[in-house]
């Protein structure tokens, strides 16, 4: 390394030790080992702007190595960001701080993704990739032109997402995607050696990837591979050989410098090895204008770019979809009066398709997709062309046999802006994406989950494809928002509130089997997550409440029960967390102490006592499914009619 | 084909194409185009014994691509096993038939395992092979000495688990394992280039797998390819080129065939081009001597295995260990004895490792590991040496950065049998092998899951490793006990109850934190999944219910309560499963309805009604977790004595 690159890359290794050594926790192994190379990046070839951390048209750099988060403090600090200061750097790790164990995205603006769950940083740069270049089919290269960069580890490669992102990327060929891979052959549990024999290189060149090798801690090695992964139109992965913990002359090459404070004798070690007298958490002033220079290599194009946007025609548009807003007619309203009137009898799959055509013919933003499952799924529509190299501008991505990838990059075109994306898998399905599920959540992004087949009521595919589990499930992520419609009304209503919704995710979770329409009248209810649906004739004295497929058999239910002069409310309940925002007045009208509370759902029953209590009356399943006709796993489970009513009855003690 | 294996291979199509038609429902397309491949297999290279089908050195045959169920329910008819009779058959996808949707190792002797979640069947296969070779390592070549062969589509090649579980079988080298891909290059959506664009062969070969290619519809050519994969050290993937759907003359060749029946006028055609002019569900006479003939291929190695372990002095020690018996002595009893009088203050991850000394040295059917967190699972023991390529009688496997995998090999094991399989990662990251733990749960396998940081307690690493849903969702699917202990004897106990219990799996949701020992005097009460820990000394008002790390805060909430006069009873629930089992008197007396019933878990409140009913209190957490020292972070989530005793006494509105 040239001898102020040098300095400029131990500034970072200082700091990294300094901080972890004060929170007395964390991981200065990889921040040290790819301190060079994230100087290279960021001090010759990142086009970032640290006074305007939004720039539409900033690279996006992804730590999907996110224990090494002191590597992304460190940089935003020393290039000039507002945060985080380095009182927020000393505070790494402790409450409140933005500098948290690993970097999230709502912490710290610069921080363009939440990481730490191994793979999926990786598998999120592919979305942001993919979000870069529809945009510019759209926008042109005047406004959009970047590069995603990632910086990964052995553990991003070892992971099964890994296989799916590196497979769609290489697919769509998506060449401005660079994967920057610390390959310091070490795990946790010690060498690589132990665990994997891999070519590393010849699996990344057989989905379609160019690779490139260096010297992780050669400056000029670091930069001639960048620059060959730059001259390659694939996706490349730059294995850049490095020792972890680089400079901790005691400890570096060896998992002990992974996730622990070096202690203080190493530490002074590492600063007499690197040459290093300043204080903890304290730049020499040369070096740090060195960094400040640094940050400001973007600054023309900063400027260039902000005078070409001003001159567009298309400003406005290009502003108002990055910030993420819907145009004023969604279609949603138009299309919703039309099924009110017409009450169409259909699968809510269907309805969402209905919703959809709706929908993507007047929100450009929308970006579908499907892992594989697209008739199934009802997620494509005539606006919606095929997202492919050759046409980066279509909006529909075949995502192949891949859920885990698919929901890591919706995370980030969401992340990336100017994108809202959706995608389908079978309800089930959603066990094999769940992590990125709760990213999306953790990271609040407004990424929509088209969840098929959601029941039993699938049928004939059986146990293995029933989820009984899943919406409850799902229920308990924080910040996700779980819609089970009972029919076309509501699930248009559905579309409208996750598209609505900008600070999360939103599934919605849609039955296979034909559902009768039952919420034309309820004027928009399902807002409000749960509602009356239909009150008692007779005086009440139960409340029968139901998500999904399972309303229509409430209200039968019902209609059984007044005819036996049993009043009978049928709440149907779309989405229990916007219930939960309900006051406590509406939440006592809803579930009232007075009657026997019934929840139905085929599902299973932990979690309703929430609404009906202890002593309420569960219809659930909880055992597996099975393999039979959708009606004769009802009748089986005990879905019926005829096997609800005597139950009631019997608990009513009538 | 040969015409005689040729009409052996029409009869798998005819009856895939007439089970499909009755059921109106199914996949016929991958059964027809797999068919010659099947029949080659089955007629000259798969040892197995339709008599037998649990002879333990059989050949293991893993239908990965579950969707073509029908395929392995013609294969074990027509070879001789006496279920599927030809009833079950025709009843394929009804009700109670064991021919269901997808193939189920609860359903069928000779189905190995539950396969249709793409890619879980191939990681299970690894798992197989891999306790084939550890088993042999005990008991040798006259004991243990057979294949693992595995049927995959191209989902289970696209999805990411593939990745891990490839990784993982070539780094073991476990060259008895055969994967016959189905290569007809069709998916859901369409031509697999809508989506992928990988090197199958090239990625596989990067792995150190050994790949053939063969014609799929050329008897010649797939014994060639197999014989090439069976002469070759390494695990091998054939691929086979096929048609999809082959036979059926309209509709062959598309995605068409995949899911759903041919219809009437289809069937007619591919009979027509078959010459296959038998009746539906009929076999003719030569072509059932055929299959016949071929389901007693390997009769006399049988006779002459038999006759091996008659003779073996291993026989009684293999006899036990393949029908999962525990030893008499398993070294716990003296453990937990020494534990209840010395009281360890530790970790319960560190109490597992305690627990797992004693039990590794006695229980040689133990194998364990970890996706690369060995030193924080704390999952290896004295007794277990790695399991590698040069020592298959290891008894650790270094499984990687692989959750997914890890999951679906130890349900390969566990199936296999002679194995009970425990791994190790966090708790957050159950996430990643979800539905494998499913799996485990739906094929009612004893897999132990060791999942430890458990909660906000692990401090530092922040939300996005702090699990908040996951032991509520872990207890939301159908047949998995969830322990969630709160000190090193209940942990103990746990273990005790995970190793007994034979028809399922269980987790161990385990703290990084330190915990005082609390249950020592409890005699055993964790067996009851939830027991009275400390009873009320003033006049009982207040009942706390606490799992894990929150029970010793009970305990401390109850002394401030009590120091007020205010009785409450402390309620440790290492296994809300256990709980449920117990009856309605025992159920009643640890939850009165005459006391104010108070939950206490450092996770989302959700569930917790089923015990507190709507009118309890519920300490909980229902957001995501923060990056900080634990002790802060339970401050800060209002988990102190100062914060929870006056909320208790609000609610009990002293």
């Amino acid at each position: 390394m040239h001898s102020d690159t040098q300095q400029m890359a131990n500034a970072i290794r200082a700091l990294a030790m300094d901080a972890v050594e004060a929170a007395n926790s964390g991981h200065p192994g990889m921040p040290m080992g790819m301190a060079d190379v994230a100087t290279i990046l960021y001090s010759r070839y990142l086009k970032h702007n640290p006074a305007d951390p939004h720039w539409a048209d900033r690279d996006r750099f992804v730590l999907s190595a996110g224990h090494g988060s002191m590597l992304a403090y460190a940089l935003l600090h020393l290039s000039g960001y507002a945060r985080p200061t380095m009182a927020d750097i000393r505070n790494f790790r402790q409450l409140h701080s933005p500098c948290a164990g690993h970097p999230e995205n709502i912490e710290l603006a610069g921080v363009e993704c939440t990481t730490g769950p191994l793979g999926q940083g990786l598998a999120m740069a592919v979305g942001m990739a993919i979000a870069e270049r529809h945009l510019n089919a759209e926008f042109g290269d005047a406004l959009v032109d970047h590069r995603t960069w990632v910086v990964a580890g052995d553990g991003c490669l070892m992971e099964g997402v890994n296989h799916e992102a590196i497979g769609l990327a290489g697919h769509l060929r998506l060449g401005r995607l660079n994967v920057l891979w610390d390959d310091n052959r070490i795990t946790i549990d010690g060498a690589t050696d132990l665990s994997t024999s891999e070519d590393v290189a010849a699996r990344y060149r057989a989905t379609g990837w160019h690779v490139a090798q260096c010297d992780g801690h050669d400056g000029v090695d670091i930069a001639r591979a960048i620059d060959e992964a730059l001259a390659d139109p694939r996706p490349s992965l730059s294995a850049c050989r490095t020792i972890i913990g680089k400079g901790a002359p005691n400890k570096q090459g060896t998992s002990a410098t992974h996730g622990a404070a070096l202690g203080k004798d190493e530490v002074a070690a590492a600063r007499a090895e690197l040459g290093w007298n300043a204080a903890p958490f304290e730049i020499p002033a040369d070096i740090a204008a060195d960094w400040a220079s640094a940050g400001q290599r973007s600054a023309d194009d900063h400027a260039e770019w902000q005078a070409r946007l001003a001159a567009s025609p298309a400003r406005d548009s290009f502003t108002a979809r990055m910030a993420g807003e819907l145009p004023a007619d969604t279609g949603l309203d138009a299309y919703l009066n039309k099924i009110r009137a017409e009450k169409p009898n259909v699968a809510t799959r269907k309805a969402s398709e209905m919703a959809l055509e709706a929908l993507t013919a007047a929100v450009p933003a929308l970006v579908g997709g499907s892992a594989d499952l697209t008739g199934s799924n009802n997620t494509k529509t005539r606006s919606t062309a095929p997202l492919t190299p050759e046409n980066y501008g279509g909006r529909y991505i075949y995502y192949g046999i891949r859920e885990f990838g698919m929901a890591a990059a919706m995370n980030g075109m969401a992340l990336h802006g100017g994108i809202i994306p959706y995608g389908g898998t079978f309800l089930i399905f959603s066990d094999y994406c769940r992590n990125a599920i709760r990213l999306s959540a953790l990271q609040e992004q407004r990424v929509i989950y088209v969840l098929t087949h959601d029941s039993i009521g699938l049928g004939e595919d059986g146990p293995t494809h029933q989820p009984v589990e899943h919406v409850m499930s799902l229920r308990a992520i924080p910040n996700l928002h779980v819609f089970r419609p009972c029919d076309a009304v509501e699930t248009a209503e559905a579309w409208g509130l996750a598209l609505a919704r900008t600070d999360g995710p939103s599934v919605l979770a849609l039955s296979r089997q034909n559902l009768p329409s039952l919420s034309e009248n309820s004027g928009g209810a399902s807002a409000r997550g749960a509602y009356r649906l239909r009150a008692a004739t007779a005086k009440r004295r139960v409340v029968l409440a139901a998500t999904g497929s399972e309303v229509a058999l409430a209200v039968d239910v019902a209609t059984a029960l007044e005819g036996q002069g049993i009043g009978a409310d049928v709440v149907s309940m779309p989405c229990w967390e916007l219930f939960v925002e309900q006051d406590a007045a509406y939440n006592a009208d809803i579930f009232p102490d007075d009657a026997l509370l019934v929840a139905m759902e085929a599902g299973v029953t932990l979690g309703w006592e929430r609404h009906v209590g202890r002593d309420g009356l569960i219809i659930g399943i909880d055992s597996f499914g099975a393999s039979a006709p959708a009606p004769d796993l009802f009748a089986h489970f005990g879905f019926t009619v005829d096997a609800i009513v005597p139950k009631i009855i019997a608990k009513l003690g009538v």
